[in-house]
């Protein structure tokens, strides 16, 4: 790969241009609201591929929010790399914790700041530059397509069927994505797994209206406090989750793999002061890095109920609500789960009320083996551009997709994330290094090499 | 008290679109935007109380909301009755959940629909026509002085100060209330005793930013799944609350007046059907009128964190709130709880968050003695108009200031509610019986007669 230093070099501040302009369309899947956003989004985003050198692009509507598809084709004998990315972001609540606008993008100490400056915007865009550089210097070793879809944050749900109807045309040899994160910004490293997901609403109900909590309190349940007795029960003493058979399918890792994952650089106590905490908090016998890693968590992601405004409403409201979900490890089975969930709520709730679970949406986890041509010639790309030996890690996060993928089109992906902890993804003031953003599109052109090289031996 | 019928068949249409006028000012006390509402609010009652024959009637500042007094003096050696009455009322959220608009009055089958109908425009209202009605037809027989307050519903937060620094003005033999309910439409009730309350924010702290839900999920604490463990542990498996000390205070009523109690008349089947659950929910060893009666109760009246909009966001959020109240009863002191709560609630919080406890606002739990000369005045007065010999009762609400009268002004309240179970105050769909509006009209002069011949003897 001559002169891809140089290539960005002439070419950095368009780049920024270029991705600004996508971070700008305020894609947020979650909120009805924006619909044309996603559309124009999607628009945005075949636009760049067509620039940036595809033979070929389109906005593919599906169900909900269309797939951006493009593809190049070099030689039909040769491998082909499917880029997979999302140009959807999520939310933006809290907003007064922003320090700038959301979706008007600002460079300030080396980073950029917005909602989608690297989950997945940003991660996303350093594809299609690296594409663009490969391109425009004849240097481009295989077939490359790119898929785009705008639902990620919100399940995928339109994509497994796009997938199932698609086959054909996605063909590749390996799914090539950027969206998780490294170690550090000089410790590169590989996301060898995923968690699964699984995300329900729900809904507690006691008397057909709000009541008079004085008239009415000591006498008619509370769905509130009965909701939260119910969370509460979910986690014992040792922080084990209480539903019956919920561990029953998890992947026991051997002590050889706890050992080796040991090694991974890990400084607790500046982990604990960068998110202004006396202590960690998780289940028994782990450690952070298993817990996140290795072990499956539940979680309260949202709840509502009475009076959340100003000043002292006195009510016993009608109703609760809450958004529960959980991480699941191989080789948990994210459908077998979200039933297990909504048969064990529903029976611990108490005759007083009534207790609604709606599952909302979920994924397998997902594990790259690490003797895969893939992750072969992703470990040595990173070795050229950072001189170092990345470490394979497992991410506490979900791409259910990815499972998908496998699942759906027999293709395994390849996880080069170039994201940072420290890019507050999903919260506000979400940025992403401009460090990180250039080297990604340094690195990606070196897999493309080494993969087609050790995949023609 | 002659031809009080006929006066209230001839004015009932005037009545009534008079206290539409009142309704239609969104005089919510817990929104600051309604700051304005609260001024014109008390202008029309200074208003109403001069065209209903008040000597004098001002708009007093306060260090919050104003109060509005007004009076009649007829002769200095007569006795004097204060009527207290709040023209503030509750927000109206959830907006979805009314039939018409709260804030545009409408009558249906009989009830009057909107805000404030019942709590406490409509019974506040009450007795300036009945006092009209008295002075327009040569009957009022002692003096008179009203105060209505802006705060009811916040904790009459001005009102202390104001009784305070007014003690001279506000000098009265008694304070007249209609801020309460009845048993039914038929069997007239007089509130004997009021429940104290003790309101509190809460906020729990885990890491300080939001967090995404994957990549800490399991490592980190969430406050909520905390919030939720805490909220929870506040009651034991009989539903008595946990905290230490909490019931030292507490008056134990003795075996026959719990007797006496449950001769009230009350059907627990219609109870449930009307709230449509399946089952009451209390403190063991209870029954329901006891348990809103004689014993304190701990009741969340909102909590939220997270993400509480559309769609599934993966969050693990920095922060949990919660508002949480306590009705206290004879002899609880809320300021000891108060500080007794915000203690216990903070020593319980674990390392990995951080709990801050605010008391908001609160009140003494208030007791009127069956053989005061009011009580016996409002018997005969119920007697005189329903044909029937009222129930004492005691409500599970509270109205903290009527405690704060006593101590402050050494004046005792008597409590004549005309509202009834199904008016639900607080709560969206208020109402307000005709029938009840009318037949308070047409109550209160013979209170004030009866009033002054038992205390002239």
């Amino acid at each position: 790969m001559k002169d891809v230093k140089k290539y960005i070099d002439e070419n950095k501040d368009r780049f920024l241009e270029e991705l600004f302009e996508l971070i700008r369309i305020p894609s947020i899947s979650a909120e009805a609201e924006h619909k044309d956003d996603m559309v124009r989004c999607a628009n945005k985003w075949k636009e760049f591929l067509l620039a940036a050198g595809a033979d070929h692009a389109e906005v593919m509507p599906t169900k909900g929010n269309p797939v951006v598809f493009g593809r190049k084709t070099i030689d039909p004998a040769k491998p082909t790399v499917l880029v997979y990315g999302h140009y959807d972001v999520m939310p933006v609540a809290p907003l007064e914790l922003w320090n700038t606008k959301p979706f008007e993008p600002v460079v300030k100490d080396g980073h950029i700041w917005a909602r989608g400056a690297d989950d997945d915007k940003g991660q996303s865009f350093m594809h299609a530059k690296a594409f663009e550089f490969m391109v425009r210097t004849g240097q481009l070793p295989c077939n490359v397509k790119f898929m785009l879809e705008g639902e990620e944050e919100i399940g995928s749900g339109s994509l497994y069927a796009f997938c199932e109807e698609n086959k054909g045309m996605l063909k590749a040899d390996i799914i090539l994505v950027s969206d998780t994160g490294m170690i550090a910004q000089d410790i590169p490293s590989i996301t060898s797994g995923l968690r699964g997901l699984c995300y329900w609403d729900v809904e507690v109900t006691g008397a057909n209206h709000d009541l008079h909590s004085g008239i009415y309190g000591g006498a008619v349940a509370n769905p509130i406090n009965i909701l939260c007795k119910m969370i509460a029960s979910l986690h014992d003493e040792n922080n084990h989750i209480t539903i019956p058979g919920f561990y029953d399918d998890v992947l026991v890792i051997s002590d050889e793999e706890r050992a080796l994952m040991a090694q991974a650089p890990f400084d607790l106590d500046k982990y604990q002061k960068e998110l202004e905490i006396k202590t960690v908090h998780g289940e028994k016998g782990y450690s952070t890095n298993e817990r996140t890693g290795i072990r499956p968590c539940l979680d309260v992601c949202g709840i509502w109920g009475g009076h959340t405004g100003e000043g002292s409403k006195t009510v016993l409201p009608s109703k609760a609500h809450a958004k529960i979900s959980t991480r699941l490890v191989a080789n948990q089975d994210f459908e077998k789960i979200s039933k297990m969930f909504k048969e064990y709520f529903e029976s611990i709730a108490p005759n007083c009320v009534t207790v609604k679970v709606t599952p909302s949406h979920g994924g397998a986890s997902y594990v790259s083996p690490l003797e895969m041509t893939a992750y072969k010639a992703a470990e040595k790309a990173y070795q050229t551009t950072y001189g170092k030996r990345p470490i394979p890690t497992r991410s506490g996060g979900s791409i259910p997709i990815v499972a998908g993928f496998e699942k759906i089109l027999g293709i395994k992906s390849i996880l080069m994330g170039f994201g940072l902890g420290s890019d507050a993804i999903h919260a506000p003031n979400e940025n992403y290094p401009l460090f990180n953003f250039y080297r990604g599109i340094e690195t990606i052109p070196y897999f493309y090499e080494y993969f087609t090289e050790m995949s023609e031996k």
